[in-house]
């Protein structure tokens, strides 16, 4: 594009306009040939690129153009590292621009509130810091690339049943700390070109045109220029979407509406300022797509490399009793590798991110070549694709393992589980795949299991009777090789549980009405959301939040932490105390210990993630800011931190604190607004107050049978009562033809004097 | 009175009318002398009259009139006894008559949400089934006496933490299925005379003038026509209260309502019909107090051995390991008693509800009595009255329990724990008083503990040392009496328990915000609340809802169930297999096995409390109607009961089911009426609706790429996606200027059409 926005705008017909506010076709927006318009190319994929054979197809069901297939997003939530985010994406922003993608629809960052969302496996985590952090810095890599990202799916969006005809029924205060909270973050931090909206309702109100969520929020409060694109068929009424900042509707070309915008132009319903608007916001990401291409050279990267790299950095070492791994091949004779998901590795989930890998690592190969000649290697199926029961399946596999000197089993959820559109029907391994733990574990106690999910798994009973569980997530094209890596020792593992793992699934928050009814989901857990909730039942997770181990260990000390100006400095020592080299994730909660409306427990606020040599120790510095020590506050309808008595702790994971400092923290007071209904307990607290009070029961008390005296014991009683309702009780007598109205604003207006 | 409610409507002048819409004073109607109408004296009292000394004193915090002070609601509702509601209910009548009080403001009957609700003593039960026949039994027993009742506090009064500011956020069918179920089956079982709405605010509304509430709900749908008054100063805005129903205000005179009346009657904001409509209804209370004075003698009535009756239905054996109980004196030389309440029982809680008893039955006294002079008594004090920790009085109390043969100990909340306005804070007992049953459970394993609450208790860690623990409530002035028959057998226990006990407070469903925020209490757990969280979580309690032990054993046989034209017939035989006389409670709970919504495990519907000698047995027969089987449809804003599967138990407790049966219910079937937003899959379920589709997708192959064929794959996919966004996805060049909206209102008339 030569001209400016401006210059194009003006020389745009109506026509023109209404129509560039939809697609061309599945994937591509429309040109302007005659303005030398370019149109955006654009594909899905949260952990790769989905890049289908025509622009004319959707392609969920069919093969699409082979490209890398990167862990999964709850995958590499788990690496809480955002360095690899920020090469995941700037490669990613390489190879879209190798195959013609200028705008990549991801990432996906909806909080997982049940573990049976069906997309949980394209999201990062349950907790909104982790998320946003994670998807600033993936988004930053891509566009360094000069292509564009689309952060998604804007915004309550938790779960896949019924949800184009659902609301997400969610209070404002769970809505910013929770639900908006990742997408504020990383709007803050990366600027993505393009926002997706969802396609469920919120409180009552399609995303796709929802005014509070995509106007009041997403542009007055967060200042966000980009472009709001829909989820492709989420446009319901597109004026109403265009007025609440609705720019581009996908797929197009939804003439119908390109000819409703024109009328409603006309007929005055829509202003043309808001279509340009819009049209001059698809006109910016036109000029960033095709103007800014980054440097960034697609030719020699090694992606498969980094695929792997991402999948170590992600897998989860949930149990490790008697240092059972890693093994030493020089004392092993003999492995049984059991499980089809050794040869048919799971490594993502189904749906629009299901990307066509450009070659896949098959566990079964990499742990037999690292293994070396001199280990006999068995394999045996164990279960069937379907699932279904075959018990000669369970006994070839105890036979095998019974002979061999360790059993490494590979097992997760079907592959039909999940996906996209379907939630999770639960959380529990197959019951084919639970016989076949039992009876394997029964007869070898050296049993290692590798779990593949891209959702909390439940581990009862199964988990007790074997000593080494690796959770390999959904992970991408290199998950095959990393889990031999770690099962011998050459990667040390370092990812920690992006959400918690409950013992049960009715364990889970949102277990009591996981679907909605007459087109409402209550959002009823609130806050307490993953490990908030857990922390508040005091309910033990079967995995925490944040848990994963690792083959060193760490130690904390030095905590310090002070108030400045601008917030808190909290700093402390990392130790590795062990004998190899590994990395950290360090996590810093918060408490709020005495605030007037309900908080979490903790809440993680900060986290970053170290290697280190053994007996390396390295200074670790946070710094928070007031916000970090806020609630959304309804009342006001803005963010608030109390003054007073805060813990800062630090941590391995959310249920191993190692180190905790108190703090008081000034933030500042608000004097008491009395108004009608303040309470007889604020009118003692503020000293004009009460004063005024006492002179007017004085008066009061001499026309009255039952009189007031503001004793312990009257006030010990009453004092939830709003004064104006003391007066109704006690003060008929005396009021008579005054109401209580005049009373209490007489009394109010006498204590403003008073304060003046 | 001597002339027609019309007529006197006709001679009274428009203040007249005004002035009756509130009280005189605090606990009087107005009486209008020239026309004969007398004024209505009322006083508070759940368990008992508490009758002020003057009518212009509220007199919470001082001594009253005497009168007999029966269990307090938590511990009646544990009775499961109807026929004893009403025997308690006429007593009261009697005693309300003969101290002048011709209405008595109760019962309580509020859904037990949380164990901390400040009146939580008050109220029956978590249930509203048992909440909802006992507390109609209760009012018919008033009512035989020509005495009126007011069921109260309507609607969602669930705590005392500023409730008269704070809105309780109540989704519609959690609603009519748990907060309203109560009232409703009260006011068609027992038409109380009046109903006392509550000081809350429900939905964003106070109930003193919430239309939907007082009107469409309880005047429309149920039917009521009796007299709506105000709990005390609950009256906000006095003409909105009038015309959603409000008649009464209390207390008076409220001199400027009156005079705002008649502003808005001059000025045509309110209509003189629905002035008219409350001041009649006022009249015809008038008429019902004064003209229907029942029979029923107060004379010689023995209200104390009615009070230790009721004690005796109420109190429950929770725990008895190896039979430790009843004691046998003969066996006995010395017995110690613990705790101040053994000589200072809690009888009741503390607010409007606290009686000035006639008499108390002292436990110490009584058990002395009972066990003769052949056994050493001793006492020992335990515990302090405020709680602080005296090791000096657990030493006393150790050593004495070790030199007796049996120790019986006295605990329970504080007397300022429980209190109308003040939530409680907690539901363990005082830690002196955990250290006590520690310190003397280990060195006498005869430990009996006896428990005073309103409110269920938290007996962690304690509950594993002893061997028997009976739980009296706040069970009246016949308490102490009871409880020294229970201990020695002269009473068989047969209550059980009216609310879940859990093993800790952050169990309970309410926990995660127990209180309101910027004037809203979010509801939030729903519908699950006691048991029905419970089962929900496969969380086990303490002990569960409908738990009580017993002296002797019943056992439960040949249920039969069939489906009848008007419900469903359940019939059994119950028998007594032990060597006592002996009371069940039975209880019936269903369970829909295959509902489209979310529903409870188990829900009560139907219980009957039975005595039976040893080793006799009796068929008991329940009817159910289909309400039995229906949930509240917010979708239709009716109740439903689908057709299906359900599970119809019968049980000694909530988690003690003795016997099911399922059965398959026919209540027909709704046809699918298309919408623009119907799924794919509803499409599919219809023979006419699929074929019309197949007709309309072979047309739209013909013009697109991306063809759509209703196989498997694609339905399996796509099934939860509205048909309007199908075409949305897949249609787009063949729809070209028509709407998807077009598309599918033509789909949908063909289906008509086809159906026609």
């Amino acid at each position: 594009m030569n001209k400016s926005i401006n210059e194009l705008l003006s020389a745009m017909t109506l026509a023109e306009k209404a129509s560039l506010c939809a697609g061309l076709n599945m994937w591509m927006t429309k040109g302007i040939e005659r303005l030398n318009i370019p149109p955006v190319h654009m594909y899905d994929g949260t952990n790769g690129i989905r890049k289908t054979n025509s622009d004319e197809e959707m392609g969920i069901t069919t093969e699409n153009v082979p490209a890398t297939c990167y862990p999964t997003g709850s995958a590499i939530g788990s690496s809480w590292n955002t360095e690899l985010l920020h090469e995941v994406g700037v490669a990613l922003g390489q190879e879209s621009k190798a195959m013609d993608v200028e705008l990549l629809l991801g990432p996906g960052v909806n909080m997982k509130r049940t573990p049976l969302g069906g997309r949980n496996f394209e999201y990062y985590s349950e907790d909104p810091c982790l998320t946003g952090e994670l998807g600033a810095a993936f988004i930053n890599g891509i566009q360094s690339e000069g292509v564009g990202a689309s952060v998604k799916h804007f915004a309550g969006n938790n779960q896949e049943f019924e949800k184009m005809v659902t609301s997400s029924e969610i209070d404002e205060r769970t809505l910013r700390e929770i639900y908006l909270s990742a997408f504020e973050r990383i709007i803050k931090k990366s600027d993505p070109w393009t926002v997706m909206c969802s396609y469920n309702l919120l409180n009552g109100t399609y995303t796709s045109e929802n005014e509070h969520l995509l106007h009041d929020i997403l542009r007055e409060e967060w200042g966000y220029e980009g472009v709001v694109l829909s989820d492709w068929t989420a446009v319901n009424d597109r004026i109403r979407g265009l007025k609440a900042g609705l720019d581009l509707e996908m797929p197009g070309p939804a003439h119908y509406n390109a000819k409703a915008i024109i009328e409603a132009i006309q007929n005055g319903s829509l202003s043309e300022e808001q279509l340009d608007r819009s049209v001059g916001r698809i006109l910016k990401l036109v000029e960033r797509v095709t103007g800014n291409k980054g440097e960034g050279t697609s030719e020699d990267a090694d992606y498969h490399a980094l695929a792997r790299k991402a999948a170590a950095e992600s897998i989860v070492l949930l149990k490790n009793e008697n240092a059972i791994l890693p093994l030493h091949p020089e004392t092993l004779g003999s492995i049984a590798v059991i499980g089809r998901f050794a040869k048919k590795p799971r490594i993502q989930g189904a749906g629009s991110a299901k990307v066509t890998p450009t070659r896949v690592d098959i566990p079964w190969d990499e742990i037999k070549n690292l293994a070396g000649e001199n280990i006999t290697m068995g394999y045996s199926e164990g279960y069937p694709e379907d699932d279904s029961i075959h018990d000669e399946l369970i006994q070839e596999s105890v036979t095998l393992a019974k002979n061999s000197d360790v059993a490494v089993l590979f097992v997760g959820q079907p592959e039909y589980a999940e996906s996209e559109m379907h939630d999770l029907q639960g959380i529990d391994l197959p019951e084919h795949q639970v016989k076949l733990i039992m009876a394997v574990a029964a007869v070898q106690p050296k049993c290692i299991v590798v779990t593949s999910s891209g959702t909390a798994l439940a581990m009862r009973p199964w988990i007790q009777h074997v000593p080494g569980v690796i959770h390999s997530w959904l992970s991408g094209q290199g998950m095959g090789r990393v889990v031999a890596d770690v099962l011998f020792g050459h990667t040390n593992p370092s990812g920690k549980l992006s959400e918690t793992f409950p013992v049960k699934l009715s364990d889970n928050p949102s277990h009591m009405r996981i679907r909605g009814e007459n087109g409402k989901l209550y959002y009823r857990e609130g806050l307490f959301v993953g490990y908030r909730y857990y922390d508040r039942k005091e309910l033990a997770p079967q995995f925490p939040f944040g848990h994963g181990l690792s083959y060193t260990s760490f130690s904390y000390s030095d905590l310090e932490v002070a108030q400045t100006n601008t917030g808190v400095t909290v700093s402390f020592q990392l130790k590795n105390t062990g004998k190899r080299k590994g990395k950290e994730v360090v996590q810093l909660y918060v408490h709020d210990e005495e605030c007037t409306w309900t908080r979490p427990e903790k809440e993680l606020k900060a986290f970053v993630k170290i290697e280190l040599e053994p007996g390396e120790k390295r200074k670790i510095t946070f710094d928070l800011e007031e916000r970090d020590f806020s609630y959304y506050n309804t009342k006001y309808n803005r963010w608030v931190a109390e003054t007073g008595y805060f813990q800062i702790s630090l941590g391995s994971s959310s249920k191993d604190i190692r180190i905790t400092e108190r703090l008081h923290c000034d933030f500042g007071k608000e004097e008491i607004t009395f108004h009608k209904f303040s309470l007889l307990s604020e009118w003692m607290s503020d000293p004009a107050a009460k004063a005024e009070l006492e002179k007017c029961l004085n008066d009061m008390n001499e026309h009255v049978t039952d009189k007031v005296y503001l004793n312990d014991e009257f006030v010990g009683f009453w004092e939830d009562f709003p004064m104006i309702k003391v007066f109704q009780m006690f003060g008929q007598q005396w009021m008579n033809e005054r109401s209580p109205d005049e009373v209490i604003h007489e009394l109010i207006a006498r204590v403003n004097q008073a304060r003046n």
